[in-house]
């Protein structure tokens, strides 16, 4: 099935002041956006998919003069996909904070001419939620068809179902979890204190350096990618197979699993904002819906609406967020008498499998958002 | 129980060269040694206890002047404990490429009049049990009553069991592994990497610029840390505390798990040598016999000698070497019709399990060694 060809990104501008959870504001921002798909007369078959970490706004399809430039989840929208672009309009855009096109720390900061850098106001999970909300405003969609993200953006997904229960027909939660845990807290502030301690942070301020902290960010990324794999993967994929099939006897590559590490941390190192990539690791850490409502997330999920629809999907073989931490959401919404599918998906990526192409993992994301009556 | 109370060590200085696997040699070296209890006469009840990453000779007591400096596997060594002073002659060392008194790389190179540094060759674990069978000459040990280890320590006592077999006449294999995984070499490799890109790492000359790359060696001990810890552990320890009761919305430390793995990390680079960081995680990452008999371990282990006796145990939260791994051992000793007493024991503190007080766990060590004659 060929996908949804070229596709073109906008730039929204928005003049209200964003009131962030950090006691921070944004006097105004842009967002980065991408849509794709026809918004219906009656604005009833728009779904939001929401960004993880590194993600963005480019969802799917390629830019006419970057063939090669393709979205990071093309392989699930398009005509006949499970994001079926011939029933629904899809909206991506890049979050606050964000360093693909939208307002963030190497912006231009309003009250000072200069980048932002690291004066830019921590964000929060609910902060994102509301400027898509706003987002939506702009498009005139009063109630979504569906929110949908994986990880960072199942979080998302799921404090829209908490924040604007009204404005949310289905949610789909993928590979998320209510709260991090001490390990993956610890995993974000190791990443953090590589990029924190690099001589080339300057504070935050490296923009003015004319320096990036390029080997923090690239320790940070090698880190997030072992966790992002399963070991078992890790092994099938890599084993103990030498780069030269001998022991060189130095700290060059040995191992292929290094030579891997090493390139996906340089590739990342080049192009992401070590500002950006604090702010996310930190909106990861904070989030924690419950506190709401004293850590009783049961309570905190009667927030939502008895309409929606939620879709919670796990891999068994994510152990950043294991397939427990999405059964506790779905108890949660249990116990509320919500309406939950839940899906764990035999998958050998790890963490990865939400991105992944699978007859099964699509098919249950497909029929779900068939059911949808628009 | 009375620990061994005041120690002491010592320095012996080895002339003859000592060739290693990579093709370095150390024309001469010292070895750091710690002993305790006394050696019989017939020398058939000496025990050596090899370290792992970070460990050194001091195994137990305190020394005269320094009372607050407890050897780190004192509570399992002393009159009436496991490894007992009253019946064994216990020997404690620092291997080659350490960085407590043996050679290393911070020794002074013959050849230059300066430290080594990164001139330092490649250690692999074949190399060590290589010492240790002269530390055994040296002390006119024909036979040890045991060789035993945790960890590293462990992957020590199986090559002594294959390298050796006569000279072994029991062999303790703790939380350890017939060879590293690709996830345990991309953890190992981000904590190199850390390292060698600090810009004090100066390619591993560091104490010619009167530097030291603290920066890269922080991080890679707070990654080893989060490896150390079971996820269950870490989650009851320390949750999702906050240091403060509230978040604070910057990059100090905001939760609790945040300011341990940090304080570990300043602590262990307050002392620890880098070159030696580096050198014992690639002696990690080389670590497996079964290259000996193209790959096939149970070929290795018909290599033990019929009459020694294997305790392989392993932890059930120990995710970084997990029971799984003891098992491969277990099975490929069984294969040859070898003496195995196996043990996966339910402690919750994941690898760092075998350094902790439990009495079921030194129960079974204690009656393992209680078995020897003498």
């Amino acid at each position: 099935m060929p996908g949804i060809g070229v596709v073109e990104s906008q730039r929204i501008h928005f003049n209200e002041p964003l009131h962030l959870r950090s006691g921070g504001v944004l006097p105004s921002y842009e967002l980065a956006v991408e849509t794709y798909g026809t918004l219906n007369a009656a604005k009833s078959n728009a779904i939001l998919v929401c960004h993880a970490l590194s993600g963005h706004h480019h969802l799917a399809g390629h830019y006419a003069d970057q063939p090669n430039n393709i979205g990071w989840w093309d392989n699930i929208i398009g005509p006949g996909r499970p994001l079926d672009t011939d029933k629904f309009f899809i909206v991506g855009l890049n979050n606050p904070g964000g360093c693909h096109g939208s307002t963030g720390p190497s912006s231009i900061n309003p009250a000072t001419g200069k980048p932002w850098g690291a004066d830019f106001p921590m964000v929060a999970v609910v902060d994102w939620v509301n400027a898509q909300a706003r987002l939506a405003d702009f498009f005139g969609i009063d109630q979504w068809a569906a929110v949908m993200g994986g990880s960072l953006g199942g979080m998302q997904a799921l404090r829209w179902s908490i924040t604007y229960p009204e404005r949310v027909r289905n949610a789909l939660v993928i590979a998320s979890a209510p709260k991090l845990s001490a390990q993956n807290i610890a995993f974000n502030d190791v990443a953090r204190q590589a990029i924190l301690t690099d001589p080339d942070f300057h504070g935050g301020h490296y923009y003015e350096f004319g320096t990036r902290p390029v080997r923090g960010l690239r320790l940070a990324r090698m880190l997030g990618h072992i966790t992002y794999l399963s070991n078992d993967q890790m092994g099938e994929k890599f084993g103990r197979e030498l780069r030269n099939n001998a022991f060189s006897f130095d700290f060059d590559v040995e191992f292929e699993v290094e030579s891997y590490l090493r390139y996906q941390g340089d590739k990342f190192a080049g192009y992401f904002d070590a500002n950006t990539y604090l702010l996310m690791t930190k909106a990861l850490d904070y989030f924690d819906p419950a506190r709401l409502d004293d850590g009783d997330l049961v309570r905190t999920m009667a927030r939502t609406h008895t309409d929606t629809n939620f879709l919670v999907a796990s891999f068994t073989t994510d152990w950043r967020f294991s397939p427990a931490r999405s059964r506790e959401i779905v108890a949660a919404l249990l116990a509320n008498g919500r309406k939950v599918s839940y899906a764990e998906i035999d998958l050998n990526y790890g963490h990865d499998s939400f991105l992944m192409e699978d007859a099964h993992y699509h098919g249950l994301v497909g029929a779900f958002l068939g059911n949808i009556k628009l």
